[in-house]
């Protein structure tokens, strides 16, 4: 059987080295990563992947968003199967977030070539832009471009912190990459996104494979209570108006209306606080707090913007910030990377996406599903994100197999 | 009777002329003030008031610490009763704090040489040096230093956010008024402060004279909350360890302490917030808080330092931050500043001062109290800072009757 043949052929130790290499572009001195969308190191990466990507036989091309797409050709010119994720990092992130996705697909794409092996359909290996958003807002924005190419007129206006547009930027890769073709919005069979899960979930389960079956909806809010700014000697405590108060009171009822539409399944979050004037000295005037709030159900995210307004003190300002409904993965794919994840001999469990992913567009455009490997302490975002060896490499003998068995189907 | 001659003479144009004409050196566009200590600003008004005391024939000195004392001579040389605020201002303050009681001391000099009146004890208006803190650290600098000298070598060291010292704007203050002989701490019959409430207690009573019974003592604590920083989405609510909440869910506890305490006595305040990272979708890890306790009894400040820690979280760090005693003011000076109130014909209530006032440190020294004005809203440190011509003059009145009769005492 091919897909199992591909699998065995998934070689852990050259999965590694493309990971160390991959870590160069952009790596900081105390074991981080800096590599901004469309940057230099980000240029030098992509020149690079594609060298290998051509040393095996794949074409590759771009889109208007710069998105990079590396095709090894099926025997027949159907929809191709899709993986891939991105290799933009935050600013002091780590060599996994999205990295693996793409250096794994890679490994698959390597050992289909070890083993001289066509599938019926073409596998691409995507590259999408800009996930992370830490240099252009919104994160997300190649993948996303790439479903609803209209998003690309807003999108080139959007800008870094240097000034620089997203239209600049790309102006920068046509120029750097002038022999890559570009290529309109295509059909695909399906999109199949391996990630680290960013998360405790795995590690705590002891299981280096979760099978992932939607991403959470979210949503977010800005809280602001106002009140007065006064001194903390001289003024009575019945004649303040103590905004810090104000906000930290209502924390309890929102806590209990999160517990109460969603029990254990919550995601509940106080994140960002700005308090001012924020002195030892003096009662806080005015105090904004976020809420981030994520749940699967689109009827829970519902009943939750309902409801939050009657947590909140009298006069509280509530302001929505973003909202995304929850994602449900496709249950064919679902089931492929169930047998894929068996066919390696590993345990696995079913997990849902506590974090946005490329995949959460993908899935409005063709069947699409995620994997996941277990995160260190569940750390991601930093330097200290970390996957063993053996967890990484389970995690790309699952995907060979699922690609080349989504590949086959006619 | 001297008292009630020289109270009459005081004129409430003439006072309002001095604040204006002092709101002259350093006054900003919007209305605000900014005469930081032994700044150009301070220097040109220390110059005008110098100008304006030996036009009346008193005599003028300074001391290590840049202290400027104007000396009314009494008919004996006995030790002085004395009088004065600070002119040094926050860095956008309002025209009162401090000011104003320096100003009204001047004015009740005017009134003397008006009167062509000598009291039989010297009177000596005085300007202490930094007690914003603003500029150089600690504030109530030169009144501190005034009556424990040996403060000042430390004190030389402070230096300005430009890293400018002390030692190098005391330099500057001695050339600038090469001329004022230098003096050493002397003993004082007593010392009276005129200032705003900066509190809105004789506001809400309608009374425009407060008579001081002391100063509220304070803890200024600094809780650190450390939990761990994680995903806001991936992050199930048992697997998390949220520093903001552990922070918020103290405070109650804390609260109740105070109330337990001090009741309707106390001043609590939870001012200054530390969240990192302080980001919408990420779980607090490390939250620091602020809190100011203030009340009159020592003993109820002791209670709270023994109890606190029972209110935190474990693992919580405590870490006392600043510490001063409550002061009682002299029964004495209490009896003649109410006296003093009541020949003014003005209503009066005794209140305590919740701000600190160089009186403190005067207290230590000599039988101290003070008078305090309405601040209009309670508000101070700003330039909305305002107090009502009439009730300007009210204190000067209180002031110059209090000084003559302190004067008059064997």
């Amino acid at each position: 059987m091919k897909a199992v043949r591909v699998m065995n052929a998934v070689r852990g130790e050259r999965l590694h080295g493309l990971l160390e290499t991959l870590a160069d572009f952009g790596g900081l001195a105390g074991g981080g990563m800096n590599r901004q969308a469309l940057s230099a190191e980000d240029f030098d990466a992509r020149a690079w992947l594609i060298e290998q990507a051509r040393h095996i036989g794949c074409q590759v091309w771009t889109d208007a968003c710069a998105n990079l797409f590396i095709r090894r050709d099926g025997l027949e010119d159907l929809p191709p199967v899709m993986t891939g994720s991105h290799i933009d990092t935050q600013p002091n992130g780590g060599r996994y977030d999205g990295c693996y996705g793409v250096m794994a697909g890679l490994e698959c794409l390597l050992a289909l070539h070890d083993q001289n092996l066509r599938t019926r359909r073409p596998i691409e290996l995507v590259v999408w832009t800009n996930e992370e958003g830490s240099r252009f807002s919104p994160g997300a924005m190649g993948s996303s471009a790439f479903v609803e190419p209209q998003r690309m007129s807003a999108y080139r206006d959007s800008r870094d912190a240097d000034g620089i547009s997203v239209a600049q930027a790309l102006d920068a890769h046509a120029e750097r990459f002038v022999d890559l073709p570009l290529r309109e919005k295509i059909a695909a069979h399906a999109f199949v996104e391996l990630h680290i899960e960013q998360g405790p979930v795995l590690e705590r389960a002891e299981v280096p494979l979760g099978v992932v079956s939607g991403i959470q909806g979210v949503r977010w809010y800005q809280i602001r209570c106002q009140g007065a700014s006064a001194h903390a000697g001289t003024t009575p405590m019945d004649m303040r108006r103590d905004a810090m108060l104000q906000a930290t009171r209502c924390l309890p009822a929102i806590e209990a209306l999160a517990e109460r539409l969603a029990g254990a399944e919550q995601r509940l979050t106080f994140g960002r606080w700005q308090v001012k004037p924020n002195s030892i000295n003096t009662v806080a005037g005015d105090v904004t707090f976020s809420i981030d709030f994520r749940h699967a159900d689109p009827a829970v995210l519902e009943a939750f913007d309902a409801e939050l307004p009657n947590c909140l003190p009298e006069g509280a300002e509530l302001q929505p910030l973003f909202s995304h409904p929850p994602v449900a993965f496709e249950a064919g794919i679902i089931e492929v990377l169930q047998q894929a994840a068996d066919a390696t001999g590993e345990a696995s469990l079913s997990l849902r996406s506590g974090a946005f992913h490329d995949a959460m567009y993908l899935a409005t455009h063709c069947p699409t599903g995620m994997l996941f490997v277990p995160s260190r302490d569940g750390i991601s975002h930093n330097p200290k994100e970390y996957t063993e060896s053996s967890q990484l490499e389970a995690g790309a003998r699952a995907l060979a197999w699922s690609l080349v068995q989504l590949a086959e189907q006619a």
